[in-house]
């Protein structure tokens, strides 16, 4: 918290514009909190992010940098924007609240440009507003979600960088194994590697966090974590064998624990103490839905294990609200703050 | 609440006797609460019941019927118990927080006998304390919970009860299309018949519950609902067409929404008014994570679609607290207050 991150520089990409993405990041970053000390600033397209501000009510000038130098010599109470050489050209005419080729192509260009300066040494950290995966998926990129697109731009040597998405609010934080993939795959994912890998993850992560002696619990992937074996036999034959193998490196996680309570007993809050600091969870869901579940304002996804520092709101694009200056800010600004947390 | 169940007799398995379940089940009796008309009997073993009294620090006296017709004329301030005939001998021999086959018979047993005099028109509603599976099965009992034992107890012909679990506490209640199996193999479960068949058992249940129009939200299986057959297409092929035909019944049934996000949207609470009444969830955890979440004090596990009313706490036998008197009650008082409620 008292660290000082003066002279940091955190990009802000402004995410699928036909979702609440340049409206939240509008009003973050047009209306930013008092003591943020790093230098923020949007990428994204000019007039789109001036639509945006005009919606949400943002009244600061938008300044266009021509270089990511420029933000040291900023006016104060601007909003900087770094447009990305090749964006596709009229997004505005992309229809709000809609899927669109075009808002899905200049995303994921957006997110390319924003690893492409931080990797070049011009940026810090990467703060990303949502995007919508079939808008991908029409512009032909073939990556689900921003975890794994951010992978595979992180790539060393062609192999993909060991990336986990980690969710946390004021009272829970959970890893997840698998994500963006249907639950039957999910399931083939899960192996004494892949736990192993997480655990290893999760203990990193929460050193960073600054907590000298993690406690990880991992939930099980079936009812009752299998109860012995009746109910699948993951936990037996991948899960238990990657907790042994970690606590042999020192890591202390327990279970397989039974995934309907763990989430309960490591939820941290007035007069509940939590009993573990995070939770490894071997499905989105498992993990998503207790985190989400007192309300997605504080929710955080952080990406784990990239060479740099990444988080993101937890929520959607939120395509019914788009274009409507209501959208709810909180949980980017959480984002903004936990990136600044984590920053070298 | 204004229901009037005097006379009304409600019957409460022990449980499993290694566990919790005979001292939540003395002190939920032996104090129980005011304004309880129905009349409520144990059915347990008398030596288990009067050492788990002691445990709880309940003094009334136990009054061993010999007929739950005795009932009717039950001096105050004493707690009855019912000992069904074929009991196994020598229960108090099982080790506390251990798992005992004959635990799991006895557990059985008594459950067995229950249904039986509810069945016979001797009784009306049955409360459980909490079973073990791995007990059961250890007896020989291949029932992996109450639920399914239950399911085949009151089975017509030979054709088992069309049953569901609903999980049920303060601001959320979830009914579930598979439980007590694998996640492998609650996938394959998933078909429109057996979402069609649950959404049925969930609108009957808000009916009887007395919402005049239930709002059903139905969760997807796969993470963001299958991202439009991106991540999975239970959703397409099963989900979605079931909701159609449930609706073309006048069944106001919605989705299939991202479960991470549709249990959140559910919840009723102080300044968080519930979008939906009820949410069917595919999956044993995506159900119980969300309702466990805040504490399993007051969450309560309903048996849907038995020709009897059919209540139980929703956490398990906690071999860890077992003896020891510090057992939380409050679920299986719930459990107790629900009943009541549904007693027809």
């Amino acid at each position: 918290m008292s660290k000082s991150h003066a002279g940091k520089r955190v990009l802000v990409t402004m995410g699928d514009l036909c979702g609440i993405g340049p409206e939240i990041v509008a009003m973050a970053l047009g209306h930013p909190q008092a003591g943020m000390a790093a230098q923020l600033c949007v990428v994204g397209d000019a007039a789109v992010m001036r639509r945006a501000m005009a919606w949400a009510g943002v009244q600061r000038p938008l300044l266009r940098l021509s270089s990511l130098d420029e933000l040291e010599n900023l006016p104060p109470h601007s909003v900087a924007l770094w447009q990305p050489e090749g964006l596709p050209q009229g997004l505005l005419d992309c229809a709000i609240g809609q899927i669109a080729a075009k808002a899905g192509a200049a995303a994921a260009h957006c997110v390319e440009a924003a690893v492409a300066a931080i990797q070049a040494g011009a940026a810090d950290a990467l703060v990303t507003a949502p995007i919508h995966k079939e808008a991908l998926h029409a512009a032909g990129i073939g990556y689900p979600g921003h975890t794994e697109m951010l992978q595979a731009l992180a790539a060393l040597d062609g192999a993909p960088a060991p990336v986990r998405m980690m969710l946390a609010n004021n009272e829970l934080r959970t890893v997840l194994v698998t994500i963006h993939c249907s639950l039957r795959k999910a399931i083939e994912l899960i192996n004494v590697d892949s736990v192993l890998e997480t655990l290893r993850i999760a203990q990193a992560a929460m050193l960073k966090f600054g907590i000298a002696a993690p406690r990880i619990a991992v939930a099980g992937l079936n009812p009752h974590a299998g109860e012995g074996g009746l109910f699948g036999d993951e936990e037996i034959l991948h899960i238990a064998p990657a907790i042994a193998l970690a606590r042999a490196e020192g890591i202390a996680a327990s279970g397989p624990f039974a995934p309907d309570t763990v989430f309960m007993r490591a939820r941290n809050a007035a007069g509940h103490p939590g009993e573990f600091d995070v939770v490894v969870a071997m499905t989105h869901d498992h993990g998503l839905i207790p985190v989400k579940y007192l309300g997605v304002e504080q929710g955080v996804n952080v990406t784990l294990g990239l060479p740099f520092v990444r988080t993101s709101p937890d929520h959607g694009t939120a395509f019914d609200l788009a274009g409507s200056g209501r959208a709810d800010a909180s949980s980017l600004r959480a984002a903004l703050n936990m990136a600044c947390e984590l920053l070298p």
